[in-house]
């Protein structure tokens, strides 16, 4: 017996030609497209994964957005990280249900959104950024997709420091991160896991050096490529074009003296 | 106020070399290297991040696993699947917090220690094998990082279907698995999430033909990448060698007809 | 004492945005473009790298065209192959000067250049293709280069055999090069070369499976991706996106039975 | 009618194990493995692509080696440029019959034997190294493959300058080329082609920076990746591991103030 959509529930509705919507089902609005209109009370109570139609009768497939779906959607105003080294950072960061951890700076919101899921309604995600527009944004982006509130949302300069203490997992993705080394390694706790996304090669070579001497080890540069193929069982090939580069990744622990 | 290593925690202790041991800390044990021995007693109550020493003086770091760390101790009598394939499949199955997910095969268990981890004590993992001695495997490998409860091991032959139904995340890791296609669809729920792992492209183009007509849409196929680089500021550059593939991932969504 | 262009020299002129005209210098001629006109008359004679202006004062630089240049701004109907591979090919196939070298199908002609390019004027390039208009194509390609002369192009449908015989080098860019083996291993001398570039897995996996029993030995089968970096001394990285794939490249030398 | 192999040829002996040796022909010689022994006399007159055995009756597959592989059989005291490089280098800088080219440093001699077979019998190779080991060890490798009177062989510190002048395709093999570059540009033509390999990012940021201001253009930076794949036609996939890494190229042209 197949679990219908409820009112509330987020949605995705997706084109023919792979166009992509992802709304939250309420009985008072309608999705416009051009490809027609479609009416979310008659979304509401069929099965996912139904394919319904427009009013002037375009399909379209509705299913549940996965975590995936809702980071690519993720209004931004700034780069966002990408869906190939979230998932990565999530393992490397020991992220999961219950977690607390600390990211500076939030962004547009894509990375927290991912972080407030994994960690759980007895998680919570601490986040900074000096911008109170940025902050505006992701707040925005993390209500849509109901979890707002796993989120702290702290518009200040880390410069300051943080205002936790004892952080397992912190995550940097900030212009000049090397800077904020000392604030960073008196927030963690001892054997605790930093993680920094860096666009630039000499970032990365700058933020190696001032990690020497400042209570980290284990350091780790990597960077991941996602390839994709066009999905041809007869023409199986790879997509002309991928993304070559968002960023270097590093992670290092934070030991004792 | 740095919290300290307690009885019965994982401890991840790093030799000068490199050379990794994962344990469980109990007093009434030791840990034997080829640098000498370190007694669990002196070990526990120590802070996280603390240098320590063997019996002859060889210098080990204490710090508690990552799930990455976990992953790659695995011990394996078969191919496991990787960390950056992993992160990625958590992301595109929607793993997370209360989710109930199924798998086949469960092999050596890297990927049901993950899906284990990421659902939490709220979640459960379905995970099915036919042979005896791998599911024995995964689950000494899931007692001993303390995740066994969480999942359910299965010595069933899927070709009979498997026992749960709606299910929204299921992964298959199989030599065949094209061929249990009818089976995975009739456990699914509508709108249902799909992920396999495929060594070869003759096993992707096979896959991608069953789907075919098969109530499954959006397939996706991927293959993912990692290079690390030697984390020298003033020499920054990749590895020499890297891992050139594991396998493909192909995604899908279960739709209704 | 730095030698100047002549009449009749191939020239490239890029403009400040980075858009690039390959020329034969032509007293006659001019070069129009977005940017203004520019006289051959008033290019004939200048250094090499010499930045001159059009008549309203935009600014180009004047260049040799490098092969590379060449094959980039290759006019095309069909898809070319890249540089990257073309530079793999020529070293595995062992172009070099004075050799002869078979390749079918002829295309737009951008191999074929690279090949007439290499073997030099003591070399000969037979190149086939079923279709006129791609010989005609190719034929104007190559004059524009100046190396029309070491090609004979032929349209003859290679089902037929080729005409040569004891062929060191023989490179296949069709379709359906699986259909031609026996053609090709009778054309070609024993312990001779063949390459071949395939868009799909599907046709690697049926050309090697056409090779066995064909008196083929050797196979290997690679892709190669070239990855570009902004030059960008203080923000060095990857660009962001780049060519994810063109072909599989397959070789193997012909041996007796 | 084949063409048989012939006393002075270079021949290639490829065991069962895909061990490979490089000789050549001279009736008074034996080759010695540890698949026994096969006399060259017996070698000299058969056709190319026969299957040989030693007088332990081990086979062998007797071919003449392709560039590609006289350049993996390099003898080696130091790092070679892989053949996935040479290709792109030897396009990029339009190496072809006739053309005269300088390189520094010599190294082991893996680039100056591409270009010396290259640039035929018409062309030479100009290559600089202050250490007279690695040009005695590069000029024994060109000996060996009979390239060694197209390459000019220089013991001198390009420090001082080169002794060219007009040069119109120059290559830097060089841990501190960027501290070259005003000796470089005075060696080359107007409109001519440097390239370069360098290791780290971090000498690519220097020599970027060391370009500006110094009469080049068009700087372009970029690195090629080869992934080979195991040549099974029902079990087409990628080999497990690849190369990650060589070098970083970097091309620029030269220009006049």
């Amino acid at each position: 017996m197949p679990e219908p959509s409820q009112l509330g529930d987020l949605a995705m509705l997706i084109a023919k030609n792979g166009k992509q919507f992802i709304i939250r089902l309420d009985p008072d609005l309608q999705l416009q497209t051009h490809r027609g209109v479609l009416q979310h009370e008659h979304l509401i109570g069929l099965p996912w994964g139904t394919t319904v139609a427009s009013h002037i009768d375009h399909e379209f497939l509705m299913l549940q957005p996965t975590l995936r779906d809702i980071l690519l959607h993720t209004k931004r105003q700034s780069q966002i990280i990408y869906p190939k080294e979230i998932g990565y950072i999530l393992l490397r960061l020991s992220i999961g249900p219950g977690v607390q951890v600390v990211e500076a700076g939030t962004g547009s919101g894509a990375l927290t959104t991912a972080l407030a899921w994994a960690v759980g309604p007895q998680g919570m995600v601490y986040s900074y950024d000096r911008r109170g527009d940025m902050l505006q944004l992701a707040g925005r982006n993390l209500e849509r997709v109901g979890l707002r509130e796993r989120v702290e949302l702290k518009q200040l300069d880390i410069e300051a420091g943080f205002t936790e203490q004892g952080i397992g997992s912190l995550f940097l993705d900030l212009p000049h991160a090397h800077r904020y080394l000392r604030q960073t390694r008196e927030a963690m706790a001892d054997g605790g896991i930093l993680g920094v996304i860096l666009p630039t090669a000499n970032q990365v070579s700058r933020f190696l050096s001032e990690l020497e001497g400042k209570l980290f080890a284990l350091p780790e540069v990597c960077e991941i490529m996602l390839r994709f193929y066009k999905p041809n069982p007869q023409r199986l090939r790879p997509t002309d074009r991928m993304v070559a580069h968002t960023g270097y990744l590093v992670f290092a622990r934070a030991v004792r003296g």
